[in-house]
């Protein structure tokens, strides 16, 4: 395993020099989280589909557990149990439009990764960075458990579990564990965990601070230890039901999937559970005892249990619903953690749940429609304080605080953003689909085969992949 | 010539995106400066050396007049008359001393210029940046006549005439024009024209910055119009020189050069001029009536006139000397213009003169030994103003400030970081070789071929080189 060591030492080093003015040691964050033997035993594998541009380089590295989609190279790099989905990569002599900006695009866009190490990380493709349209690029990058890098070029980063980047680009950064960003471009940043931060320059900022106390219960993270607290403990729960899916070469459909719907199958699906026309089940999610009505969504990483889900719904990557009853349009944010202890969580419909909100009751609890909803609510009392009606939000112009949140800018231009947001996830998903028109991901996403690669399992290269080039 | 427009639309373009946030458009500085008819006409030309790497990737740019050298990937961009010198990049296997990292090189180091157009414009690839020690990367940027990247990491960013980039790492800048930067990483800069900026955070901070009715007279760069000034003019006035020696396929010395000194054969030698032992005259170099005494240097783009260098002198890139007499050991910065208009200037040993100096007199001049010289000077007066003995400046701990001229922090590292950099340059070039130890460039750089190559000439790719591929 000589050659996988000094990988893993390279990675370190390269992210070490790109962190070195925060005198930043990545190393022992690291050192109780890479498990060698894995990165040997378990098998990565890549998608072969007419859908996507079909163009894999993998060069010097290791891809356990790994599931990879659309143009992706790798070099030098580990990726253990990663999911890198490049089905929005921008096509050659497409217009990629920014701002006043129409770009055309010179060459297929691919997903670059180098001298970086993705834990359980997902990663998306769709950039809205306009300055470099045909490479999505991860580079000099240390990301950890449940991690998301949505739509963000990466360099010379540091990301904590359960952090997300999400339509940022991101330069020798520290993003602490359970920390939202998007905010543009952010150069040489120290992100504190449990940051919710959403700026538009010019428009608004929205910024948010989970007390640490309480932070700390749900997810935190230390030199020398193991991911803690009760969202990691939570999603340790449910490993053995994933090992199961990703042990087989082919499964089939354990429930009845309307023909406009798609369920992947790396998702776990387990009984009583039922989806609707236009639904989209990602890989990686996991369903129980639920329902998804037309046109809603389960993203990758997401968990809905015992929950009911009315239509039009959006559970973005690595949302949990437990005893969640959600009414139609509710939109629920990156690694929100919803849980009815014992005890029903209602969200009218029309709600904007934001990323990274934690919301977990021991009493019922209705969220009236239309609101915005953000970080950490127990109880009634803590509703009020942390929700807004939408409606309001809109008409104010100069912002305002309550406890831990600082909103600057415009409402309306903050709602909007928003929604519109919604409307295009929920249509590049398939939820409008009338059986002709606005087909999106639920109703192309159906025929993919998965072929599995395995690395030198003996010798100074055992845990390394051999170069393998795939073209269509 | 389709394709070769649509080439310079798209440069501008992924140009201004990245400088969207200054509101600036390069197409106005552009669009006098592009010679189309030239861009078809003048061939380009690749090194062909066992002393370097050999690897060239040229892909859908235009390379008319270019000099190439080491390992070298182009991609939609335009290199017009620009020379660029690969011959110290980093090698596999090899360990990167940067700070307290020892950074193992994984693979070879290569020049990767992408969405550019440098015009007239000196790269040299002797990068410090730790972050990126295999790529060496020029992209999305412009960078006009005279300009140097030296050692300088370049994305998004826009070049005026005669800027000099010196061991920085340049994102999303504008860089006006004469102004020379040496600080480190800078992103999102507008930096005026006739600066001077020399910094080592922590250590000490040198910024001047030239008055602009003295600057205008040298140069000037407007919008819808060509670069203007002595500078320019002066630079034109030997044009002709150049184009035969670029217009031969061999051309023999017309000098006696020593066994162990190094004249290129693109530089331009004119009568009554001898170098020494260990002196290195680089491409694009102009020599007339003048004596480069052993183990002097006269880098690219340096004119040498009617002037005696009594050896161990760098003469920087673009730097041009006119009636000049430098002792021993005088250092002459990138860009500076040193004239004695019908009068001599002498040097004395040891002085350090700042890069993008103008020494510009009508009666002669005396510089005092080991002095630090910078700025505008045309007589005694202003000497005194811009110039400091070295062993006072490197006993000031606080700073100081002249006029234009702000220094902080230790003279002393400001002075030692100088001298052990001329050491680098001298040893580098060979100037110490003692017949067995000590080699440099100049015993080197003396059995290169060069080959040439040239566009379509016809049809819509007219102007555009096919992909070429060249390895060992």
């Amino acid at each position: 395993m000589k050659a996988l060591h000094k990988l893993y030492k390279r990675i370190i080093q390269r992210v070490n020099i790109n962190l070195r003015e925060f005198n930043f040691d990545v190393e022992p964050f690291l050192k109780n989280l890479v498990p060698f033997d894995q990165l040997v035993k378990v098998h990565g594998f890549y998608a072969v589909t007419i859908q996507h541009p079909l163009d894999f380089q993998f060069r010097h590295s290791n891809l356990a557990g790994s599931y990879l989609l659309g143009k992706c190279f790798t070099t030098n790099s580990i990726l253990y149990r990663s999911d890198i989905r490049g089905d929005e990569l921008k096509k050659k002599g497409t217009i990629f439009h920014s701002g006043k900006y129409q770009i055309p695009i010179a060459r297929d866009e691919a997903i670059r990764i180098e001298n970086s190490f993705l834990i359980k990380t997902l990663v998306h493709n769709h950039s809205h960075d306009p300055e470099t349209p045909e490479n999505f690029v991860i580079s000099n990058t240390v990301s950890t458990h449940y991690a998301n890098i949505h739509g963000s070029p990466t360099d010379g980063s540091f990301l904590g579990p359960l952090a997300t980047l999400d339509l940022s680009t991101v330069n020798d950064c520290i993003i602490g564990a359970f920390s939202y960003i998007q905010a543009g471009e952010i150069n040489h940043f120290h992100i504190e965990p449990g940051t919710v931060w959403v700026r538009s320059p010019g428009d608004f900022n929205f910024l948010y601070r989970y007390p640490s106390r309480f932070l700390n219960r749900y997810v935190k993270f230390r030199p020398d230890c193991q991911p803690e607290g009760i969202l990691i403990d939570f999603v340790d729960k449910y490993k053995d039901a994933f090992e199961q899916i990703f042990g087989t070469v082919n499964v089939e459909s354990s429930i009845n999937v309307p023909a406009t719907a798609s369920l992947d199958r790396f998702a776990v699906v387990q009984p009583k559970t039922s989806i609707g026309d236009n639904v989209l089940v990602a890989q990686r999610s996991f369903l129980q005892n639920s329902h998804l009505g037309r046109g809603a969504n389960a993203q990758e990483n997401c968990f809905i249990i015992n929950s009911f889900l009315k239509g039009f719904n959006v559970t973005a990557h690595g949302a949990k619903l437990i005893n969640v009853d959600l009414g139609t349009m509710v939109f629920v944010g990156f690694n929100s953690f919803l849980r009815g202890k014992g005890c029903r969580l209602e969200i009218g419909k029309d709600c904007v749940v934001m990323p990274h909100t934690i919301i977990d009751i021991r009493e019922p609890l209705q969220i009236p429609p239309a609101c915005l909803v953000w970080g950490s609510i127990t109880c009634q009392a803590d509703l009020e304080i942390n929700s807004i009606p939408l409606n309001i939000l809109e008409k104010l112009e100069d912002g305002f605080s309550r406890n831990n949140l600082v909103f600057e800018g415009s409402g309306k231009k903050f709602v909007s953003s928003f929604q519109n947001r919604i409307h295009h996830i929920l249509e590049a998903n398939g939820a409008f689909y009338n059986g002709k028109d606005r087909k999106g991901h639920a109703q192309n996403n159906q025929n993919i085969s998965f072929n599995i690669i395995q690395p030198y399992s003996e010798g100074d290269k055992k845990g390394v992949y051999p170069t393998i080039l795939i073209q269509p």
